[in-house]
């Protein structure tokens, strides 16, 4: 028989307790019923139905009385679950009052309550998510300000370039995190909105009442009342989707940037968790668990999002199928959207940064990651073209020789007739090129000071 | 207190019960025990471990004895599920059998269990997506029989274009089932494949056993062994993935005709299931169920395929965050296509087909629908051009004198110069305009008659 | 021999001319070059270059002196466009300016010209697809002013349900193209960052003059300076992909509604071009072109945006491969965004709306598309469920016996001991049962008077 | 005015000027000119129309003689671009032959048209991606053979595992071009079907003798000839989309591995090309060319091949807005597909192996890689757990004290009770722990022998 019953251990990983309470299948079952129970409240207050009514609605509105698997059944059948949930309330309110029985669902459609549910459930579980990215801004803007000085090798396309600092890593990421809170912050705001339209949108079965009931309604769900009902326009919802997706690549990128510092041939930082992180064959490997979560989050996101977008052609007043697809699409974002943001704050939080290691890479090419530097001095000199040309011949020649670069520039006549061997052993100092990184730390952490406050 | 019990109703929309069943969280724990008592099992045929090692992992690999929130909680902190069971297996078998504890997972890692887990359970739920797909086939194969000579409108861009017959219709779905049907179980059978491969894929923990254990191994569980390990090769995976995909795609194009069919201005054909359907606000509703779940799950599958895609790029010996990514996406496609393929095969059970309003609807345009009929008989005797041009305008003259097409037509001169009153009417004859219809239909029938055979 | 002069027909159907002449190949390398001059520009302003090199590189950066064919060849072998850029740039310097030639480029990285150039072409490109849209809003307000009483039929997973207006429709189109136009806005607002860097992102081949360089240098360009540079922090393109892709969205939704209410059996509205939308082979079909172009935009979006936030995994301070696949995948997005936005501009402009044909199909169900207003009616005097089952009662006979359903509901005692015939008749009028249509309508047009207004 | 002439350097990146000459505006127009040529031929053959008209036909079906601009600029208002082609095309041949004129495009439709030749011009494409992968697939054999000894660290999750060889990474690059070879030219095989249906897909407008038609046509163009048209069925379109998907995959995947490998901390295998790879600002860089284009096509692939999945409901007998989508989808799949198979082949071609790094990186935990290799020896004597926590706290207390594992389990009395110096020592050996690492390379090579034969 089947035995859903209990959490997949393979969904665990994007898991956050705090985040599956308020999205789990009781929660789900609850904000429709909570929507229930304030429509007909609402209507009760403008003396559509009896308070009685309302009251006996309010009090059966409870999930812990629905048996859920039927429930789910019957969704199948019946082509969405507020249809097979109306009955049981409409059931469980005539055990106690049948007259009120009546007034359940009363000039409302499934939508109305599918939606509004679904904004509900945003409303308790997103501001879980803002709060884990806080965290982690925090935390980054901890490792930009400890790391303002703490050189390390630049690297583009995965090889090392110039020189910069930890801090201005960790800038970087602070400066996108803090970004990323403000706009999922606002795509928040503007996605709690109440859906109440009946049947067509028009909320004809209230006769001239349905505004005011909607104006009740919103008061007392907490909600915005839009200038009329959104059921086939579905953007706010899908802009709200894209910024919970853009929120899994800017912890995805960080988890990108974490994983490949902590590779064991760099090492320049990783994540030590207290506990966890082991391989079940290797007694020596720390995994980057979090990096892992984050990173499949960034991996599962944008399909995600891409499936709202996809079903915003909804059909006339109601789509079929489009509508249908953004049920179960929809939380699953913020539950992996919610993963990514406790990933990577855990990981900034637990990582562990080897200074010593990344001076010591720094110095892996001998002195090629500052070829730059030596560059644009040496092109004030002779121009930027016939510099770039000496510089490159002289890598070429240090590599073949296995000989540092400085070594290879001073053997160059062409180069010391213009530069001197203090020159270029000054210029082939990291510390000495680093331009404005610490001026850019000093900014994130200015504009982000707010958020990283503990 | 978290309360995660029960299914989420707005998940059940794709639930298939037997599906379920195989994808259940008990379920997943199961394949992933089965697979660790095969290991064991293997191994001690070979004598690497002693039998009764081997028996007593069997005995304890039972995933009704696991606690399934403290794996999913341990499996975040570990970074895959296979870690904490493991452990929970080894206690489990030590309570009986203390030296055999040891042997638990012997030379196996995290990810030989995971995928082969992950195969056993396409293997166990696919079968009833290709039975349903026969089923749909089964009704598609019928409707097409019975409809080979039911006139109704074909339709492009929406508009009414030139006749059609309903069996072509029924015969082009039948024809996608078809092949839909064989790409699937090709998939499937290319996807049975056994990932054993240790740490790094070389089995090196079982010295020069690796091969004979994972021959072994393949043969208990019924599965191909492959040349060598897959561990960051995902394209079979992939490759079913996309087939799961596509099969979405064939559903939700019959959903989405049956979908238009059913609108209350065509009223051609529509799904009358026995019982739902029903609205929530409208008693007269009959709501295309079947057709909103295949178009749901033709909306979601192409973000999960993407998302599989996207993965591909898994990093040296194992991927970090594309092999996590896969974890939740693959099952959940599999839940999708398995929706789609029963909500189709239902639809086309329930199907009821109104002969009547297909013959009605085909005379709506009072006979523009066969303007090319008549144009291609026009063309025959002053050319195609001309042709085209006379009954253009005479569908515009007929549009704005509410006539007829014949009517049109044989008020123009130009036109009864060169066609008879007696051809116009006759080329405007729905049956006599209808080509290869029903060839087609018998060839569609002819070719998958092995499907269609109850 | 490669002939790949002109623009493909198959791409045609997105174009917008005014758009693509921002984004052609001819522009991008004009964009590209203007960002190297700026450079220049900025560098002499601040004293590190000497203003006559400034002035040579200007003068040299002309877009129409590239031979694109040659560059497009070279960037394949380079990795990236800027690198054979700057190599022709500099050859066209020295031909005037030997001593100027050493110059170009001076302190740069090719990320910061190919991203600040992006940016040039969006901000270039995006307003027109801005003013499309308030085209399309402005005759969407038409639309629901002149038709806010225009009954039509409200259809709910495409089955006529209970009535709207046409107005309404109209209305609900409006608002939604009214928030995407703040918000695309918005986005385009926030992205118009300039890029500037260097290497490893920290100017350090400007010694300590880069900061200044960069606010001369956004000043020049008209770019806003960020805190720092964002290399591989792609948050604010990737938002505006998601607005770019929403707003597909959008105009999909309304192409869709428009595709449905165009269908020969609806005929309720259609766009009627004054050329073009013929069939080929048909000569009395009228595609709605328009239509297919916002709905083929809408189709394509979703899967672009997915690339741009799969894309953002960028590794340290440039991403390999990531970065690469934004370079025609953003041009790509602009394209069909514009594509969308015109073409709905040009339907809702050429939009025949046909109110006869609205009020005959709202007739098409003997009633029972008033079905849920004589309930709520009926709901009043004998509670919800009962007076449900007997309307449902009703339209079934109804059905059974092609009566109307008023002569149903006469007929059923339990009905008519509750309502009076005239009761019956007046609630089955759709005129009465409109509910807060007309208001909505009058929110929406207030709401966004500022956009409608000519 | 508009200029779009030339290539955009930001495209190139994918560019194969073998493919873009299939692919380009003039090959396009030049495919749909030969099926419109190749349909009059066929029905002169069977005497349906002049063969004068026919060879009238052929004659003036050349490309060179569209003004594609022209085109484009009909193709946006016609709605598709064969509707102007064959305006176009008409007027060529009437200035031959007026009476030819009027048979050009005989009982086609638009769709017949566009689809076949979409058909050809992957049947001219696709083929040269299967060369260039049978390219890459040589030079991973070569590489598989000669290094089938040479031992490298294995990596999962990025950390370094236990040894592998880099033969055997080389042979699970070889297996999956091997295989993905092998599925894209079956997919390719399947998807190269004539379109031929007429208006509606009953060649109605050919009386009887559509079928006829559609052999010789089918014969002429060498298209196998489908049961019925596909018009609205896409499978087997969508299938090659995913064929074309999963090979960009398998490309990222190998790209993945070589872009680690350059990093230069790792610096075991990179891409030294002849020419290009540079920076614009560091001389000394060498950038991995081929593996940033394999990432970006990777990248860009999923969301190409979501857009297709998504297109595949497509309305009735001809899809509004998803047949339109594909239009521009399918040839970029190609195109980033031909850049993937292309960008590897390359990278493998010129692929520099560095054995000395891969065994000084072997080197670099001190023997940790080698954790399980002792593991798995002392869980012989005293079991896998207890085995398992002596090797974890060697590890750690060598960490502490960066000694060796070695020295650190030849430290532990526990440990030395049960193993031997020798035997601890002897398993730390990298090429003692290879397991079936050489068998694994020598399975592959056999497979794939005719792929990498010469």
């Amino acid at each position: 028989v089947s035995d859903p019953t209990g959490v997949d251990p393979k969904h665990a990983l994007f898991s956050d307790p705090a985040v599956d309470d308020c999205l789990s299948p009781r929660a789900s079952v609850q904000a429709m019923l909570d929507v229930e129970a304030a429509i007909a409240e609402a209507e009760a207050e403008i003396g559509i139905i009896p308070d009685a009514a309302a009251a006996a609605i309010r009090s059966a509105a409870d999930a812990r009385l629905v048996d859920l698997d039927m429930l789910a059944g019957e969704t199948a059948v019946d082509g969405n679950p507020v249809i097979p949930l109306v009955r049981h309330l409409t059931r469980a309110v005539a055990r106690n009052n049948s007259s009120a029985a009546g007034y359940v669902h009363w000039g409302a459609t499934s939508q109305d309550v599918l939606d509004t549910a679904m904004v509900l459930q945003l409303r308790a579980s997103v501001p879980l998510v803002l709060s884990r990215l806080q965290d982690a801004a925090r935390s980054a803007a901890g490792h930009a300000r400890r790391h303002i000085e703490t050189v390390m090798p630049g690297r583009t396309l995965l090889a090392q370039a110039t020189p910069v600092t930890f801090g201005l890593k960790a800038a970087g990421w602070l400066d996108a995190i803090g970004r990323d809170r403000i706009a999922l912050a606002a795509a928040l705001d503007e996605v709690l909105v109440l859906q109440f339209g009946g049947a067509s949108g028009t909320m004809a079965a209230l006769g001239d009442a349905g505004p005011r009931v909607a104006d009740r309604l919103g008061a007392r769900l907490g909600l915005r009342v839009p200038d009329l009902p959104w059921h086939s326009q579905r953007d706010r919802l899908v802009r709200f989707a894209c910024a919970l997706g853009t929120s899994c690549g800017v912890c995805g990128k960080i988890a990108r940037d974490i994983s490949l510092l902590a590779q064991t041939e760099v090492g320049e930082a990783f994540e030590l968790r207290p506990t966890g992180g082991g391989s079940s064959a290797m007694p020596h490997k720390r995994n980057q668990v979090s990096a892992s979560i984050a990173l499949a989050a960034a991996t599962r996101a944008p399909g995600l999002v891409a499936t709202m977008l996809s079903a915003m052609t909804q059909e006339h007043e109601r789509g079929i199928g489009g509508w249908h697809a953004e049920w179960t699409t929809m939380p699953e974002l913020v539950i992996v959207s919610a993963g990514a943001a406790r990933a990577i704050g855990e990981a900034l939080e637990h990582l562990v940064v080897d200074e010593e290691r990344m001076r010591a890479n720094l110095g892996l090419t001998r002195g090629f990651v500052l070829a730059e530097a030596v560059t644009m001095l040496l092109a004030e000199r002779i121009g930027r073209a016939d510099a770039y040309q000496r510089v490159e011949r002289a890598t070429r020649l240090a590599a073949d020789q296995r000989a540092s670069l400085a070594e290879a520039l001073i053997s160059d006549p062409t180069v010391t007739a213009h530069l001197t061997r203090e020159e270029i052993e000054e210029r082939l100092t990291p510390e000495a090129y680093l331009g404005a990184a610490r001026l850019f730390v000093e900014r994130a952490l200015a504009r982000w000071a707010p958020l990283s406050a503990s």
